[in-house]
């Protein structure tokens, strides 16, 4: 199929609806790119242009494309069990080492894994889970969800609810059971503030929101480690501990959404624990869990929660027809396998920090207000004014801009309005860290030009 | 993977959770089987038992298990592009091939595609996109949705709003947006009335339903041609055209469910317009889109929703990281593929005939209400007094039992309480089907001896 012309394929295209996308701008000529190739760090457009992947597919492509032994194993698996289901009293090899193998990764008490096709479901999938398990434990009205400005949970109607509400304008999504508590976003929300005294204000929100709606109605708080899709939002330090502290006290489920900071990408399997101190009662993750090859996800729960859904009495009446499926199951595998072999989380900690610092040398650039993030996880926001912090309009589409220079410059960025963000494949070597960063700089440099800043 | 002792692979298992399940159950010893290879009509299980596939996978696996041309596409698609989204102005040839290929056979005015993972997600993605559509044509408040008892619509928390209440009890679902009408379920709801008193009855209780909430507050209707989880529930002669026309008459949006039906299972490429002579505004099909290789499913749209939705001023604000996943694109082209090239559809309406025809036999069996479904797509009904239609307690699982001495026997059906569903492969040859009938008719001889029915 990659034999077809450009304009082959996008008459084709004419019939795709793409996602987060202003679909009749995608119908003005030149609107689109199709990738028609990937191979290590990077991609190639029908044009025949080669890419830096710098946003890794969709923060997902962690082992970089084109990787053997996953191709293999789903080829393998396909050939031997291309599929069964994992309903009622069914279940198959690959699912049940995948469990197995999740479970031993991510923090101590959450060893019991459901599997979906997407994020978005994995999180829908949580709030169902607790829900039934407030039921189960004679609390039915404890059903209420505290979740963040900022956040970004997915897609469903019922994610949609947990992420920031600018993603629902228009549209709709469940309404009265979600609570946004403050984006943890010192740049824009507490400019003079010291970290410890920003995270007082933020500890403080929490109390404030579980005094207003009773601890008895809240059954869990959402959050991910780093804001993901928000615009790469890092929170002050101890904030996640002290978050988990406040949820415990109250009886309030933390659901850690790792959908994209898991796998390696902050230099650890799963960042939770690792790196902030912080061991939910349910994580969610999707992308880097097979580095996009196959669609996956998993929702994996504690013990303590387990323990009550799977009592005597109790009816698991959830059901995803490609939960585990044969194909997913193995191409996760063979991906954490490389993830182990190669040594990649560990070696995220030299890399990605060059990589972070590479890109925090371009605040020095005047149209850059903050450069944020953590490893292969970092944003660019672009500002009017550097002193002031004046933002561009919300229609200014600044990242857009420089995405679009980036991507002549040979490097796929993704734009979020006037921020641009970047989340590679986490197999870069230097030479190829140092390209990204230059391209940056430089496209950025003309968009500040034409711009006049 | 599949060289693991039964016993080392339930050990693994121990950390899956299942789809609808009783958990508790399956932690007990011998309750579940595990799968480990499959081939054309069949399935092999970790104790080395042949087994015919009589739910094909779960109403998925419609060209049968290990299908060279399936696996083959999808590995060449790894090996040329593995990943890629379809996110902003990204597109790739799989997933816009696979748009066309899917408009073109769908209903004329169904040309345009927005693919998902999962049945749940597609249905989940109507909502949002008729949402959005009404807010954009200035009517915000036209968000209610007409749904049928005994519906079955998937899992994400909004489509099992849409199910029939009684997936939902002691769980939960979106409140206050879907109104369930009565089930076109003439065995239970109508047993003394002719099929045109039934359809008058199921006609004035949509009119009823849109005079009392109001035409303007109602977006859609749901509906599958063939209730399937819900027990394999087939509307009386006319159903779908009536409702068609009373939608359109009150500018309802239409959304047929086509997760099952479609794809050959009743003789068809797609049900509506072919068998029931109803064009909806949306179709929403999944699994037999792949035959369950993969993991896609597909919401279809009208150009009339997708012009608006498409307009000057609209954002797009949906999205999930796997829509069009290039090898489960690669995967469902393969699919069709066969599907026309061995005339597969055609060939059902022979061989799906046969197997209706020799599954309604055995309604000569004392303990068979009713056999009910079309083609491969068939429910059997038990009933403790085939004269009064007295039902078995509702926990008294006779489906379950009768599942269990079919397994024995080397046939997997699907108990759903005390009815019993088949949904095989839809290769399957004279020798095979007749097989399927003998080995039910053993299996329900026998429960019905142990329950001296």
């Amino acid at each position: 199929m990659n034999k077809l012309t450009t304009d082959e394929i996008l008459t084709k295209d004419a019939h795709l609806i793409q996602s987060f996308a202003n679909l009749h701008a995608l119908k003005q000529a030149d609107a689109r790119t199709a990738i028609v190739a990937a191979e290590g760090a990077h991609v190639t457009d029908s044009e025949g242009n080669r890419l830096i992947d710098g946003i890794g597919g969709l923060w997902c492509v962690n082992v970089g494309h084109g990787r053997r032994e996953i191709i293999d194993a789903i080829t393998e698996q396909l050939n031997t069990l291309d599929y069964y289901s994992t309903f009622y009293n069914f279940t198959h090899p690959a699912a049940a080492e995948l469990a197995e193998k999740v479970a031993s990764l991510a923090p101590a008490p959450l060893n019991n894994v459901y599997f979906a096709n997407s994020g978005s479901v994995a999180n829908d999938t949580a709030v169902r889970m607790l829900h039934h398990y407030n039921n189960l434990r004679g609390k039915p009205e404890k059903k209420q969800i505290l979740s963040r400005m900022g956040a970004y949970h997915g897609s469903t109607h019922m994610a949609m609810a947990l992420t920031t509400p600018g993603y629902s304008t228009g549209w709709g999504a469940v309404e009265g059971l979600v609570h946004h508590l403050k984006a943890p976003h010192k740049y824009r929300e507490a400019p003079g503030m010291s970290d410890a005294e920003f995270l007082a204000v933020l500890e403080q929100d929490m109390l404030d929101a579980i005094h207003r709606i009773g601890a008895d109605n809240i059954c869990a708080f959402f959050a991910e480690p780093i804001q993901g899709a928000g615009g790469v939002i890092t929170a002050p330090p101890g904030y996640h501990a002290a978050m988990r502290r406040i949820t415990r006290e109250h009886d309030i489920m933390y659901v850690a959404d790792e959908v994209v900071t898991a796998w390696g990408r902050l230099g650890h399997m799963f960042a939770s624990e690792d790196v902030y101190d912080c061991v939910p009662d349910i994580i969610t993750t999707a992308k880097g869990l097979t580095s996009g090859y196959q669609p996956l996800s998993a929702t994996i729960i504690s013990d303590e929660i387990y323990d009550v859904i799977s009592g005597p009495d109790a009816m698991f009446l959830h059901g995803m027809t490609y939960s585990g499926h044969p194909a997913a199951a193995a191409a996760a595998l063979a991906n954490i396998e490389i993830l182990e072999s190669e040594g990649i989380p560990a070696r995220v900690q030299t890399t990605g920090k060059l990589f972070e610092g590479l890109l925090r040398g371009l605040e020095d650039m005047d149209m850059v207000g903050e450069v944020r993030g953590s490893h292969f996880m970092m944003g660019i926001e672009f500002v009017r004014n550097k002193d002031t912090r004046e933002e561009f309009p919300a229609d200014a589409n600044v990242g857009g801009l420089v995405a679009k220079e980036a991507q002549k410059r040979g490097l796929i960025a993704r734009a979020l309005g006037n921020i641009l963000i970047l989340s590679p494949t986490l197999i870069m070597d230097d030479a190829l860290i140092r390209e990204i960063a230059a391209t940056l700089r430089e496209s950025i440099a003309k968009v500040s030009a034409d711009l006049g800043i």
